[in-house]
């Protein structure tokens, strides 16, 4: 196998991607679905924000979760009990990232027609889930303060590829070097469109402010 | 492209790097040096304990660097000026994993018959990179207190691929739900064989023990 091949098939695979991404966006957005693909590093707080945010949209919105996992369920049951909404478990087999095959498998299995808002939760991992369009309408990019400031740096992607910037556990900015207008600095270089929402799920923080933003987004969305 | 194929494709590039880390193995200990592949999430503190671990081993022990990113050359400049040993910069253009075919140049480039112990910074990521043998000698995972102790859960071959694993950042334990005894049970369920060291960098606690640990283990790889 020499590495040029290797090359091939993965520009290949992208393409393809690309391809039933755009099929799918333009198939939710006739039905007025808007699907949100939520990307972060492990442990950053995915489930805890989608928690905490499901609950404020809830009595406003129809909303439905399909969490990814490798392999994993805790996160479809915490996020099922917490908040009732409908909850599907999308297991990946020990890929590092959702494709919008995986994704259109997913949104059929649940019965997109119902929702207004559908939560995707990707695989925690800050490289190749922003190589792979899921066909959402929204990127939703968390940053946790403990992991630092310099990620934007270090994982550009994922940055660039993001519109919605949340960073989660803002309660411990004083135990952590994490300098919020050095990240959207860096952030605003890679992404000048880049809107940021700085939360603290555990202490119920920011996270009204992120769901008004979600819902105007969903009207406009739906005109 | 058929997904098959993809499959096969997967496949065969994962078999052609095992038998190029078996062999780049078996010239690094023909050679006496310890190669130690450092992986974890983003920003679990992969490069402030290995400033923190080289100061205390550079005395006793010659110590080269290999830090990848994708793109950055940060963490790079930060051990080199921290700690002054021999340290070189490999770029990943974008691939979410180090490979032994890297590797292998890396090792070459730096001149590896002078060390005791070659660092490898892998690129942060919990999935990837534990599918890639690096043909390193140890597999050092580190996972921070704020990341939470279902890792394990989430990432399991990234923990059964671990031989040694250092939980980082415990100064921070009373500030996040993090059970010690519950992660070690979780990891130990995975691979029998593990041993932890709990580390916090910034405090220096924890980190001569996993010192002592890296010391001992160098003696006995060169007999």
């Amino acid at each position: 196998m020499s590495e040029m091949r290797v090359i091939k098939v993965k520009q290949s695979v992208l393409a393809n991607n690309d391809a039933r991404a755009a099929k799918l966006r333009n198939e939710l957005k006739g039905k007025g679905v808007f699907l949100i693909n939520v990307m972060s590093s492990p442990g950053a707080g995915k489930t805890t924000l989608l928690v905490n945010l499901i609950n404020k949209l809830k009595t406003k919105l129809k909303i439905g979760v399909i969490e990814a996992d490798m392999d994993a369920i805790v996160d479809a049951e915490t996020v099922a009990s917490k908040t009732g909404v409908k909850t599907i478990q999308l297991h990946t087999s020990g890929e590092c990232h959702l494709d919008a095959k995986m994704v259109n498998e997913a949104v059929d299995f649940i019965g997109e027609e119902k929702f207004d808002i559908l939560f995707l939760e990707n695989i925690g991992n800050l490289v190749c889930p922003a190589e792979f369009d899921t066909g959402a309408a929204l990127n939703l990019v968390l940053l946790s303060v403990p992991e630092g400031d310099d990620k934007p740096l270090k994982y550009p992607l994922m940055f660039e590829k993001g519109n919605a910037f949340v960073f989660t556990k803002m309660d411990t900015l004083s135990v952590f070097d994490f300098d919020l207008n050095k990240v959207e600095e860096r952030i605003m270089r890679l992404n000048s469109k880049a809107v940021f929402f700085p939360t603290s799920a555990r202490k119920d923080e920011g996270v009204d402010t992120l769901a008004d933003y979600l819902i105007r987004l969903v009207e406009d969305y739906k005109k």
